[in-house]
């Protein structure tokens, strides 16, 4: 047995492995430390009770026969996928139906699979900085990656790609720059993937971030996206849901890869929990919507306290804005991972070190905003003995 | 952009799809008519109480700042590792650590992943009839299949590649025939995979219908097994949690192959929902142990009336015994899918055509014992004016 060598051959450690372990060592070795955990993604607040409700009657159903349910259909529920098109498309002008809706198990896995739709031979642009999973999984599957480096000279928008690419990541509101794209860039992307004959893979999982009213939600926003974009969306971090695990990706029948996608998920994929998925349900109700705003909300003030405050210590920082994350400069072009260990040792903070998302992150460490008003005014307090 | 021709030339009817649809369409056809599924391997009956009160409580736990939870480890909460290694493997003499099993959202998604560790120039050696997605998985990373055809005048048993097989899928308690295989007969496919450095990846999701105290119930209770295979387990079938979805599979060191599984689902999948995690961990307790025995020897009975039953009509039936499946010859060497249609349009009963597992399976029917005493016995009833 040959194994799969890309597989093999990649790096040890991941990122957020990488960043834990370092964490523990030093709670190990410190274990009065109060450490504040301002580095993964990972939501901080409570579930609203309206979706509480939901999960615990459908927990009550599979205790009864007469309302016992077995496999859920590959793809998602109809009603989840109903409301989904009801809610998040058909508001903003957008013709989906609910063949053309996928309910996962979180964006992780569909942005991981999805690469199973293509060749191997494809060439594959990515945006560095990037989530690295990204990366990773192409790498598995052996592709070459064309980097589109963002660069603070250009305040972080990418360029397009100058040799030709076949497969395009994009994820905006950007992590881990915090970057957005208005509707005139993001058509650009579009009529790039048109002439190219590209796909975009666009991850939206911080689209509840957006407030600015130009900036698009959704891709499919753009005349022509649905002929080259397959969008992925998760209830992480919009409803809370990195426990519950559940998400969604699009794939237009104009793509001419739904019928893929759809054998794809009947094959290797049993559906999404039946309680995640009456939980995704119920944040399209008005409580849930409510619930989850009031959340979002939360970690919006953080952004912008943790912003102002980074700033007023004297660092350069940018996104926090239509984004839960901010892209924070080192000081004196310090090492990203250096400041990750200066920060951890000397103010007992957690960060995610900029060069963990590529070598065009180094030099920069990301914040995320998933914590409370506390924790972070605490951590400018902490950072305040560093100046 | 060019697509994994592999996956687009895949048939596009998946199986339970296609008996999906026949079903509906003659239910919209007969609207009044009371159809019996007996076909897909779905379980039926309510949770135990316990597992129930441990996903309120999980449910719960997010609902309150203080016990809220976001990500988990990515392979799986530690508590959970342990109970399965202190239940299903410790007792039985088998030496394994948390770091070697791998909590998944089921069975169904780890069949399918796992094909990603290797390359796709490996052989794949897969037993004739078998499970469709073994087969599928494979055809769309494009390796070339060897069959391995498990035969009526061979009492179903496969015999050992003839040509070398690096990747090895077995099924025992196997799904569709219910075929076992005792210590001495598992032990040469061990030795087999020793001396050709192969593979071999075990679906155990029936194990728990094992009742024969010569059959071992995991492929590790064979020495040097660790060296060689992998375990694929679930709780759909074993606890009912077909809708909660929760499995693991095992990964010993000794294949070689761990890192590269924990790197693989560090990086495509952001752990099982801790809900199900929860349940999953309630399996284990005294009570829980009690309440899923409850249902597999309601479910057995069912095997064993159904059996029984279609023996005194004159059929020919393998299996029901140590697996919930009997796979049952069709009348006159009649075509599976022409049972199939006479069966639905005459009994209104759903069984699965055996040539759906490949065409080895022709001339054969699967019954599911995932149903009730009254429903089986309708249904043979009704089967009896058939004859």
């Amino acid at each position: 047995m040959q194994v799969n060598t890309h597989l093999q051959q990649l790096k040890g450690n991941y990122l957020f492995t990488e960043i834990a372990n370092r964490t523990q060592a030093y709670q190990q070795a410190h274990p009065e430390a109060n450490v504040l955990r301002l580095g993964i993604g990972d939501v901080t607040l409570p579930l609203p009770p309206v979706i509480i409700d939901a999960m615990h009657r459908a927990v009550e159903d599979l205790a009864h026969a007469e309302t016992f349910r077995g496999y859920g259909p590959e793809q998602g529920y109809h009603w989840l996928r109903q409301a989904i098109i009801d809610n998040d498309y058909t508001p903003r002008g957008i013709n989906l139906t609910p063949e053309e809706v996928f309910i996962s198990d979180g964006a992780g896995s569909d942005l991981g699979n999805l690469s199973e739709l293509f060749d191997a031979a494809n060439s594959v642009a990515i945006l560095e900085p990037s989530y690295p999973a990204y990366v990773d999984t192409n790498r598995m599957a052996g592709r070459e990656i064309i980097w589109l480096p963002c660069l603070e000279e250009h305040n972080f928008y990418p360029d397009l790609p100058k040799q030709k690419a076949d497969i395009i990541y994009l994820c905006f509101p950007n992590n881990p720059t915090g970057t957005v794209l208005t509707r005139d860039e993001l058509a650009r992307w579009i009529e790039y993937a048109r002439t190219n004959h590209s796909i975009i893979l666009i991850d939206a999982a911080y689209e509840a971030f957006i407030e600015d009213p130009n900036i698009p939600h959704s891709i499919y926003e753009i005349d022509g996206a649905q002929e080259v974009a397959i969008e992925i969306r998760s209830f992480s971090k919009t409803a809370g849901f990195t426990a519950v695990r559940c998400g969604y990706t699009v794939v237009p029948k104009a793509t001419g890869l739904q019928a893929m996608w759809s054998r794809r998920q009947c094959t290797k994929f049993n559906g999404a929990s039946y309680i995640s998925q009456r939980a995704a349900l119920a944040t399209y109700t008005p409580e849930g919507k409510a619930g989850i705003q009031a959340n979002l909300n939360s970690y919006k003030q953080t952004a912008r306290i943790l912003s102002a405050g980074l700033c007023a210590l004297g660092y350069t920082v940018y996104g926090g804005k239509n984004a839960p994350y901010i892209w924070c400069k080192t000081p004196d072009k310090m090492d990203s991972w250096a400041f990750f260990d200066r920060l951890l040792n000397q103010c007992q903070i957690v960060c995610t070190p900029g060069v963990g998302f590529g070598n065009a992150g180094q030099g920069f460490v990301r914040f995320s905003a998933f914590s409370n008003r506390k924790d972070v005014e605490e951590a400018l307090k902490r950072m305040k003995t560093l100046a």
